[in-house]
C-alpha cells in the first residue's frame, strides 16, 4: 500500500532553470514545480538527469531543495536525486532531504568508474543506507545505463531488496529496454517499478508497476496523468498512443534542451532555454522545427 | 621551456589511502607523496582517477590538498585534478589550488552526460578558465575515454589552444591508444603531452612529448624516472621493456586495488588495501598472485 501520493503515479523529473550566468533560478523553478503539481503530477523527482543535477554542486542542490521546502512544496510529494560518485555526497544529500521531511531518495550508482562489479554497486548503496541510518528512508534505485553506464542489474536489486526490504522501495528504469522493465516487474511483485518513459506507462501498470517518472512530464503532465487515472478504461490504448507520439516529436531533439525550448516558447520566457555545459541550448532552427511538430500534434502548454 | 619541474618528466597520480571507515587518511597520504618525490617523481598528480578523486567530496579533496601544502609539499610540484561534472565544483577546486600557489589543474570534461557535442566540451573548459580568471592557471586536459567516456577530441584541443594559448598547457592522454597520442604530438608541437602510461614513455619523448603521468608510478617511480633521464641512451629500449613488463604484471588485476595491495604488502600496512565503493579491494588470492608475479620480476619497493 502506498505510503504517500508519490509512491505511484506520474512523477516529473523537474527541469532546473538557470540565469544567464548559469546560476540556478529558484523563482522559475518553484513556479514550475507548482504548475506540475497543478497539472496532476503525483510527485516531483527533483535533481535527476533531466534536472542537470550532476551539473550542480552539492551546495547548489541543497540550496535549491531548501527553497522548495520553504515555499511549502510538500516534502511527501518529493523524490530527491541524491546518488553521486562520492559516497559522502550521497549520504550528505540524503540526510539533508530527510532532515526536511523528504524520505524518498532516487539514487544513481557511483558512475565514474566503469565495468565495476555488482558487489561494488551493492556496497555503494548498502553503505549509503547504513550511514544515513534512518528508518524513514525510502530508496529508489536509478537505473539509467545509457547515461550513467553503470546500472543496477537484477542480482543487485534482488540482494538490496533482501538486505534492506523496508528501505529499498523501488526503481526508476530508464534503460529504454522494456524487456528489463518486464523482468523487474516479474521478479519483484509489489516493488515500486517506475518506467523511465511514458511510452511504457500502460505496459508498466498492466504489469503491476507503480507508474512512470518521465522527462516529458515537464511539458505534457496532464495527458500522462490522465492515462494513469484511466489505464483500465477502453480509452487507455489511444491515450497511450497519443502521449507516445508527442514524446517522439520531442525526442527527435536532445531531450533536455528540447524541453527547455518548449517551455521558453510557450511561456514566452527565453531564459528557460539556458542549460549548463556540456549541454547546449537548442539552436533556433531546431527549436522552430520542434515547436512546429508539436503544433501539428495540437500540443498546448496548459496555463 | 618548462616553468617548473612538474612540466615534464614522470608524475604519479597519487593513490588516496583510506581508514577502515573510508575517510581519507592524510598521514599515510603525505608520507606516500614524500616518498614519491624522493623516488624521483617530477610531480604529483593528486586527485585523478587513480586517486579515487571522484569518490571524494569537494570538501574532502580540499581538506586533503591543504594537508599537503601545510606539510610543505611544494605547490609547484603538484598538478591537481579539478575537473568535475559540475562547472561550479571545477571552478571552486581550481581556485582553491591557485590560492595555495598550485597553478596546474588536470581537468576532466564533465562526464555524466554522454555523446555530448565538441561544442559542449569546449564550453565546459572555456567557461571554467574564464570564471577562474587567473593568468597563473595552467590547464592540463584529462583525456581518459575508457573511464570518463567523454573525452577531448583533437578539434576541441585545437580550439582551446587557439583561444587560451597561455593557459591550456598540456594533456594527459589516457586513451590507451598510441595513435591518438602520436596525433597529439604531431598536431601540437611544444604542447605538454603526457602519456597516461609508462608503456608509451619512450615513444612519447621521442615524439617531443613531456613525459608520462602513470598509475604504476605509485610503486615503480624510480625505474620509470630512470628511463626519463636516460631516454636518449642505448639503455633506453631495455629499460622501457622492463617497466612495461612490470606494468603488465600489475594490469593483470584491477589497477587501483592492485597498486594498493602492493603498497599494503611491501609496507606491511594492510590499511593501504582499502578502497571506496564502487571499487573493491583485491581478494587474498589475487593479491598473492600479484605479489608473486612481481617477485618473479625481482620487484622491490624502495624503502
Amino acid at each position: 500500500m502506498p505510503e504517500s501520493p508519490a509512491d505511484t503515479g506520474v512523477l516529473a523529473p523537474v527541469l532546473t532553470p538557470f540565469r544567464d550566468d548559469l546560476s540556478p533560478e529558484a523563482g522559475r523553478f518553484l513556479a514550475h514545480c507548482r504548475w506540475l503539481l497543478e497539472q496532476g503530477a503525483s510527485g516531483l523527482a527533483v535533481f535527476g538527469t533531466t534536472s542537470e543535477a550532476n551539473s550542480l554542486s552539492v551546495d547548489e542542490r541543497e540550496a535549491l531543495f531548501d527553497r522548495l521546502i520553504e515555499a511549502g512544496i510538500p516534502a511527501e510529494r518529493l523524490m530527491v536525486g541524491t546518488g553521486c560518485c562520492a559516497l559522502t555526497d550521497t549520504v550528505r544529500l540524503t540526510r539533508h532531504a530527510l532532515a526536511r521531511g523528504c524520505r524518498r531518495a532516487l539514487m544513481l550508482p557511483p558512475f565514474y568508474y566503469k565495468a565495476v562489479e555488482d558487489e561494488g554497486v551493492y556496497r555503494a548503496i548498502a553503505e549509503a543506507i547504513e550511514r544515513v541510518g534512518d528508518e524513514r528512508l525510502r530508496v529508489y534505485l536509478y537505473h539509467i545505463p545509457p547515461v550513467a553506464q553503470v546500472g543496477f542489474g537484477l542480482p543487485v536489486v534482488e540482494r538490496l531488496l533482501r538486505d534492506y526490504p523496508r528501505t529499498v522501495a523501488g526503481i526508476k528504469d530508464s534503460s529504454g529496454d522494456w524487456t528489463n522493465t518486464r523482468r523487474l516487474l516479474e521478479a519483484f511483485p509489489g516493488f515500486g517499478v517506475f518506467a523511465g518513459s511514458e511510452a511504457y506507462l500502460l505496459e508498466t501498470l498492466r504489469g503491476g508497476g507503480a507508474g512512470c517518472i518521465t522527462a516529458t512530464g515537464n511539458v505534457n503532465m496532464a495527458a500522462i496523468r490522465a492515462l494513469f487515472d484511466a489505464w483500465r478504461s477502453p480509452q487507455a490504448e489511444p491515450m497511450q498512443a497519443e502521449i507516445t507520439a508527442l514524446r517522439g516529436a520531442v525526442q527527435a531533439h536532445p531531450m533536455i534542451p528540447a524541453l527547455k525550448a518548449i517551455l521558453a516558447h510557450h511561456r514566452g520566457d527565453p531564459g528557460w532555454r539556458t542549460v549548463r555545459p556540456p549541454l547546449l541550448a537548442l539552436d533556433a532552427g531546431s527549436s522552430r522545427r520542434l515547436i512546429d511538430a508539436l503544433e501539428r500534434r495540437r500540443f498546448r502548454l496548459a496555463a
